[in-house]
């Protein structure tokens, strides 16, 4: 293992790729692994590119990468589709892909599909992230469908996050969502040439400035909001609105731009510590999460569990009831 | 407390509203009642539809609630919706709905916006349409936007679910995910009147036929795949594809058939309680999950805490051995 993280730390290619594998798989030695590679990590600036589908993300993902590519910066992309159960998406994604961006050795590039449990998906993104980053890319990209909570998971990675839309996608008051304020730094409408663009644009603003108004009074924490850590309070981060043709590569320049403008917001005002350390504190917690679970159904014997569920299930007993019988089974503290 | 639970059982309406109140905002009180009305339910057929935005998704609900009414069926409605950080979203389509459904005493609507932290929302919605359950409502109607994994884990309290797609929501290759045959038990193509509604059919048709040849090969458990509690195997359910145009009351019959044949496919095959059962072992995972953390927390020094972090952020430490020294510090077994 320790020389696989070497090769990977020299640039080696197949390295890479087997540690993702192996991180992908959770195969044997993926917790020696990151473990060994963790202290090369943080020099990558993180993106994350989450929209709804039909937004254009992919072709979005391929122009930007070409830009930072054009700057010599070398670029990882990892495509998380957390619907698809099978990877046959993803892999067909992946070979548009590659054929795009082939032969250039700057940019290596990964599609990831659901794999196992709950909360497994945004771990892994994770995990894969910190290989690529170890590996020496400059600018990773994380692209994920849609607008639910495990791209939130997903993006949490993220230094800075796009939110996609594109015009005519959907025309009911749900279309665009007050949620997207609150993990998007940098606001993308894609396709920017269709009818409707000036009008999704506009939407967009309103609900921004809604937002932002909001935010400012209420203050509460979240990505939005960032009292500075010199105790002062800061401007808060307003997220650009960015009009992109991706498949014309049009706009492009734009969006580096505004990624570059909330990067530096984040290192001018000292807050990239406090992100990375709002990151580290989820990290740890999912983690613990599942290692607690791991622990308890080792002592809890199978029949008990398999009883408990009966007793629910027949209304004998209801599910917080049971919940404190099965902790029960801990030694005390 | 008790004397809340008879109101409800008795259908008052102010107790009904005052307890999905403390049931949202997890107030005093919300496990009593909890496991006071627990017994109460299990008799509330439980449909959940989620979809992107701009699919129509709650004039759908608003016919499909129409239709159970007029076969003299009461419906609870819990519209929720995890993308918005503000309620004002939620209230606005609330009133929208009032107007619609107003005056009728066999509806409840009720809407939720996002509150506090990771799976809250599923916990939430969960202990809502338990209170709806026990209240007497002979269907109650989940509604969720998106499709990714909050909404996966919405609908996972349903008995029946709807993934409504729309014509024209997107021509590129991620427009379809595979991802929705996981949960759909019905696909509903809404706005059918709209030019492409034959091309969406068509696409999701091919999809269907592809998850269903991949299922009866792969044989995994998930939503679809149906061994039956006798032991022999039984035909895979194949979701029907309806189209409606909502917004005209057309195809909501064939839709409202389409639920009922579900119904019948999961009832005669004896799948429900194995159904059920499942959405318990999920519910009683996520409980143990949170309730391990919060005693963890309690045993760990606030300090030993943040000098973990501090150690993971200067790359001192790496994440999976910080689990373990917190770990340390419970009772061992």
């Amino acid at each position: 293992m320790k020389e696989l993280i070497t090769e990977l730390l020299a640039g080696n290619r197949r390295a890479l790729a087997r540690l993702l594998t192996i991180v992908e798989n959770k195969r044997e030695g993926v917790d020696e692994a990151l473990a060994l590679l963790f202290s090369h990590t943080g020099h990558a600036w993180i993106i994350g590119v989450t929209g709804a589908p039909g937004t254009g993300k992919s072709t979005l993902v391929n122009a930007l990468a070409r830009a930072y590519r054009a700057q010599d910066k070398t670029v990882g992309i990892i495509a998380v589709d957390p619907t698809s159960p099978f990877s046959g998406g993803a892999i067909l994604g992946d070979r548009i892909r590659m054929q795009e961006l082939a032969g250039d050795s700057g940019v290596f590039i990964r599609s990831m599909a659901t794999r196992g449990h709950l909360g497994g998906l945004a771990r892994t993104t994770r995990d894969a992230v910190r290989v690529m980053d170890a590996a020496g890319f400059d600018i990773v990209l994380v692209e994920t469908v849609g607008a639910g909570q495990s791209e939130v998971d997903i993006v949490r990675t993220a230094e800075t996050t796009l939110v996609v839309e594109a015009p005519g996608l959907g025309d009911d008051v749900q279309a665009i969502k007050a949620g997207i304020l609150e993990i998007a730094d940098v606001l993308v409408v894609n396709k920017a040439d269709r009818p409707g663009a000036t009008n999704t644009v506009r939407s967009l603003k309103t609900m921004l400035e809604l937002g932002h108004r909001a935010a400012r009074n209420q203050f509460h924490h979240g990505q939005l909001l960032q009292p500075a850590p010199s105790g002062d309070t800061i401007d808060l981060w307003m997220p650009p609105i960015i009009q992109t043709v991706a498949s014309e590569n049009r706009g492009t320049a734009e969006l580096v731009a505004a990624i570059e403008g909330h990067r530096r917001y984040l290192t001018d005002n000292d807050l990239l510590e406090q992100t990375e350390r709002r990151h580290i504190e989820i990290e740890l917690y999912d983690r613990l999460r599942d290692e607690l679970m791991l622990r308890l159904l080792d002592v809890v014997p199978e029949a008990m569990l398999t009883d408990m569920i009966d007793k629910i299930q027949a209304r004998e007993m209801d599910p917080q009831r049971v919940v404190e019988l099965l902790l029960a089974q801990l030694p005390s503290p």
